[in-house]
């Protein structure tokens, strides 16, 4: 019962999304994007953040905490940078401007980052970094997030989960999405441990006192571990750097967790960059090299236990062709919540 | 008597290096770059990557396989890009000129990224991005290398263990100094072990048949893994497109080993880039932040059996005050290599 699924279409998912958003205040716009972002993460398969994350968004915005409407101001700008203030609206709305942003600037330019403060969650970062493949660039996101993860060495969460994205357009073969958390595993899997009364393997968190410990509710209330040790904490504190204190963003502990604090705004900040290939090199040949080394990847033998070896955002790009098909699987209790959503908005739930 | 060193201090060091460089055919003032990014690696404790590498650069040079004079073109440029030819001279020169022209652009138009082919080995990546501190700028560096890991999931070296780096300034604070391989560690630990007859921890490698091996001399034959799996592997293939396919050098297993192929030149590929912390904000509040951050980091309470919590870099660069003040330690074996060296090429020893 509890693994019952129901399967839903991409478009009358994201109309139904947008429907609510637009409920709230947003403008249709506005409203498609925040709805795009989350359909787009469910589509690829990571399903924890898509339209689960509707209840939170619709309630933060009730709660007057997030502002439904985007009035992006631009702080500082250069040739080949930007600085936004997103204005405490929708995470995913300001990223898609900033993301935009940095694209056209580096049609200029050849390269540019954007960074963007007093901004939200914005979902997945490869739903931005995947903009850049269709203008031949490469692209680049990060954000910072409230604290979860000790530095290498310490015990207290200061770091967030910090994940970055980075896509790079290839020729005939899918392009390559890179997307990943600087956690060892997303705190949800952990939650989800807990839930089901399991263990956890060493290694994925640490109880308060500092211990590494296999009980899910210890490593809760105490620090999720980086991925590759000392290695992965570097890079979440590079990304609190970037996208935390370049934007001029709250960073570390002063970040607000949009699920325990719902009376401040949570001051996230992220980066954008966009990287024109044109400008390094000629395009077909860098497609070329890029088609190269993916079929390299591809003929390479497995390791022992392996079947096939995949490409970075190979997994998440098939699933995404296959649930535009046959649609989203989407679990009872969040297509409940999404009803319950449309009863609170005043929208008719036509899902199912 | 294995484990005697002598210690040397830089200034002679770095001299006596220079004249080896000079009597090989090099202009003084790339002599002097060269030397010092390689006894700059000695300074801050990665021995690995210091004076010990004087006898293969000097025997390429020598087998006419690097050119000693620096011929540096530029194939493409934009106000925020370029893509250098290195002309199969030494990698530390050609990345010193191709970062200090990100430097320059970042500081007309915010950020900047700078590409290198037909380029060798450069050293640290961390020689190239602390030359972003003085302008107040983030600096990034990395670099591919010969196959030494398989993508995840499969067995056959692909990607070099290729590093990258990113420097950051502070303002009280020492700066943040990240640099790091994409594998699990240094395949000279994995060497040392074999050496010393010792068993490697599961996870350092993979032997001919893609299985995790715990002997020194399978790993070697076969491959080293990533650190954290599947992202480390992202990583490395991120940077073998960044600094060999965007850059138009060799990647995967096109690039050639230094150590193995002394008839081609390697013709490895490098990227370097330049963020410009004022394009975004105010510098001094970026530092007051950096030093929050810092402080914040070093006040974490330590985990279980850590004595204290270091920022990355930091136990580089109080070596380095150590170093510069006592003498680099220098092994035996190296310090008969340098002293070969000098009678090879008719510079006189004086170190010791």
């Amino acid at each position: 019962m509890t693994n019952q699924v129901t399967c839903i279409h991409a478009e009358p998912l994201r109309n139904y999304c947008a429907a609510l958003f637009i409920s709230v205040g947003m403008s249709k716009e506005e409203a498609f994007i925040n709805a795009d972002s989350l359909v787009d993460a469910n589509l690829t398969g990571i399903d924890s953040h898509g339209v689960s994350r509707m209840a939170i968004y619709l309630k933060r915005i009730r709660d007057k905490v997030v502002n439904p409407v985007c009035s992006t101001k631009t702080i500082n700008e250069a040739p080949a940078a930007a600085s936004l203030d997103g204005g405490n609206s929708m995470g995913a709305v300001v990223a898609y401007q900033a993301m935009k942003l940095a694209i056209t600037k580096a049609k200029d330019v050849g390269a540019a980052f954007v960074t963007v403060r007093h901004s939200n969650h914005f979902g997945t970062a490869a739903y931005f970094t995947k903009l850049a493949l269709k203008h031949d660039m490469v692209g680049f996101a990060a954000t910072n997030g409230p604290s979860r993860m000790a530095p290498w060495g310490g015990r207290d969460p200061y770091f967030g989960t910090n994940p970055f994205s980075v896509a790079v357009p290839a020729g005939k073969q899918l392009p390559i999405v890179v997307d990943m958390a600087t956690s060892v595993v997303a705190r949800g899997k952990i939650i989800l441990a807990e839930k089901n009364g399991e263990k956890i393997p060493r290694g994925w968190g640490m109880n308060q006192g500092g211990e590494v410990t296999t009980i899910a509710r210890e490593a809760l209330e105490g620090s999720v571990l980086p991925f590759g040790g000392p290695k992965g904490s570097g890079i979440a504190l590079l990304i609190d750097v970037l996208s935390g204190i370049l934007a001029g963003a709250a960073f570390g502990t002063t970040l607000k967790d949009m699920y325990a604090n719902f009376n401040e705004p949570t001051d996230t900040g992220h980066i954008f960059g966009a990287v024109d290939i044109r400008k390094f090199r000629d395009l077909a040949n860098f497609k070329n090299d890029m088609d190269q080394m993916i079929r390299d990847i591809k003929e390479n033998t497995p390791a022992k236990g392996v079947t096939k070896v995949f490409l970075p955002g190979e997994i998440e790009l098939r699933k995404r062709e296959a649930r535009l098909k046959d649609g989203i699987p989407i679990s009872q209790p969040v297509l409940a919540e999404l009803k319950e959503e449309g009863r609170k908005c005043g929208v008719l739930f036509d899902l199912v």
